[in-house]
């Protein structure tokens, strides 16, 4: 459970969820039209088990097609999303389903919080990144050509269902990528949960079912726990932005096409651990825990390019820019994190630079 | 002042008032950039006031011309504002001032309310549908080519901004049509308002400045008592829809193009006061006053086209229908209102049957 007063919603995690939400739908109350937003390759896994469930419940559905990843996050496709809400006549009480990875919660999430002013939205992340980190929060939006998420909103999910058995058919690439939120969530949030995921590392990447819900109702847990306590940003919830700020800058500066996101947050992370050490916010062996884990997972801790200029220039326009400054987070030790402004230039070149020369 | 937690803001009404927004702004912490969103005409007349009052209090200034009226309201024109503001540098803190009519202010709130996921936001209202009204409420939104504020948020401004001096350069219908939200104001939420503007209508036609300015900010108070007891339209703010079902429908059955706003506004009133008689929910004489200050405000109470099935069709497809069935506001005296379902549809076919054939 998210605790926000009106605008609270459960989080459910278990194997076989999916097979619930038109019951759980229907026990909110809303309204009996829904649409679910989808990619083909999402749809052909798992499509029918999510429709019948609605169907059997009464809902009426209607199907919105939208491409895979990133590229569904444009502006001409939620125009798209919102001309067929209008020809399903879906009102204010209809319910638009996120049914994907992170980059459909991101844009139906968007298309939901803008359509009569925002309706009712329900989250079935797909993949680990989304099941652990983005479809909890409310953070919803599209890109802008030369800015990710520029446009968007905070809209909170009505639920959150997130069934890890759809994770077996993941690529392994993509699901290794989730893993960077889950590392990070432990390093900024909670030191127990950074040892659990040391110590079971072998079994989450085997992805063993029962190892697999432990982990990801923890990081629903510690993400829910931040968005409760901060809900629209304002500065606790920064910390969730640990190993973004050069994470961000790192797709970037290569157009998004090098790394996945968690590939780039794990090298983020590889940054901001280097740069506490190096400015003396955290010792050798914090950064090195980090790193290892990381490594472990199977996620990058070294790159080639870009060169590090174009990421620091990438950086300078980052969107949590204040008036000019971007602010960092780093981790004095695991389990916690703190906020630096003004951390100079030269810092973060000269890091990412070791880095590129192969230091984790 | 909108009491609305942290979202409340103050609302200043006074002859001259656009030449503090600078130092009220100041005093608000917000970052040092702005962006004001406006329409050439707007511009000419008013906009070095504005513009130098920012910078002279420190803010740099960014102009973004959009079209006049309606047509600024599109998708279109909502990317080229997000571009412009992108390249203009404006990050979190960034303040975007809405600055002219009503569509201005939905448009420019709407990009505000997406821009990075939300950022500062002021009205400037320079028409009196704007000031009275509009400008007030946090109600944001872009047309789509089907159906008007499809596309919005719920965005509150950091502040409200109301010259009445800059209503004398006002033309007179869009004068007029603002007088109709102010008759609204006064049927369904406060008898003595309503009686004051019977008493004053003469003055208020002569645009006398002393009167303007305390109408304007009777029916501030009013719609921001409103606002603070139901900020996001879940039942009281329904109240203010009063003459809008039958008058939005007017103007989307001939594609916005036959009356202002507030003149098809006008005929929704003379619409729900005829359907509150006919209902047996008021009577005669109530109708009678609303048709009678109507008239002499000089706004129209009766009209020749579309057909009766038309506007009814039209009702059908409006954005508070829920799950098929439209509300409708009905007063049952002057300063109450009460919301009604399930309204046959005869019965504001043949009400409109008779507006039709001249009957008030």
């Amino acid at each position: 459970m998210v605790n926000l007063g009106p605008r609270s919603y459960p989080i459910l995690v278990g194997a076989g969820a999916l097979r619930s939400v038109g019951a759980r739908l229907a026990a909110l109350g809303v309204g009996r039209r829904t649409a679910v937003v989808s990619d083909p390759s999402v749809m052909a896994l798992h499509g029918p088990t999510v429709v019948e469930s609605l169907r059997a419940s009464g809902f009426s559905v209607t199907e919105i097609r939208v491409p895979e990843g990133e590229t569904a996050k444009t502006l001409a496709v939620a125009e798209r999303c919102w001309d067929e809400c209008l020809a399903a006549g879906l009102d204010r009480t209809s319910t638009l389903l996120a049914f994907g990875g992170g980059a459909v919660g991101d844009l139906a999430g968007f298309v939901a919080a803008t359509y009569m002013r925002g309706i009712p939205f329900v989250q079935l992340p797909t993949t680990l990144l989304a099941q652990v980190d983005a479809s909890i929060g409310g953070k919803v939006a599209i890109d802008h050509p030369r800015a990710k998420n520029l446009v968007g909103a905070f809209h909170q999910p009505r639920l959150v269902l997130a069934d890890p058995a759809v994770l077996t058919t993941l690529p392994d690439p993509e699901f290794r990528s989730g893993l960077a939120e889950v590392v990070k969530h432990g390093i900024v949030l909670d030191a127990a949960y950074f040892a659990d995921v040391e110590a079971h590392a072998p079994e989450i990447l085997a992805r063993d079912l029962p190892t697999l819900e432990r982990i990801i109702a923890g990081s629903c847990r510690l993400k829910g726990r931040i968005v409760e306590a901060d809900e629209r940003e304002g500065g606790l919830r920064a910390a969730l932005n640990y190993g973004h700020t050069v994470g961000h800058a790192l797709e970037a500066a290569t157009s998004f096409s090098k790394w996945l996101h968690g590939e780039a947050v794990s090298l983020g992370i590889v940054a901001a651990a280097r740069i506490a050490e190096r400015l003396g916010v955290a010792d050798a062996q914090t950064r090195e825990r980090q790193v290892r884990l990381l490594r472990q997972l199977g996620l990058p801790v070294t790159f080639a390019a870009p060169p590090p200029d174009a990421i620091v220039q990438a950086i300078a326009r980052d969107k949590k820019a204040r008036d000019g400054k971007v602010p960092f987070v780093l981790a004095p030790r695991i389990g916690e994190s703190r906020l630096v402004f003004d951390i100079p230039a030269d810092v973060v070149g000269s890091v990412l630079a070791e880095m590129q020369k192969g230091a984790g």
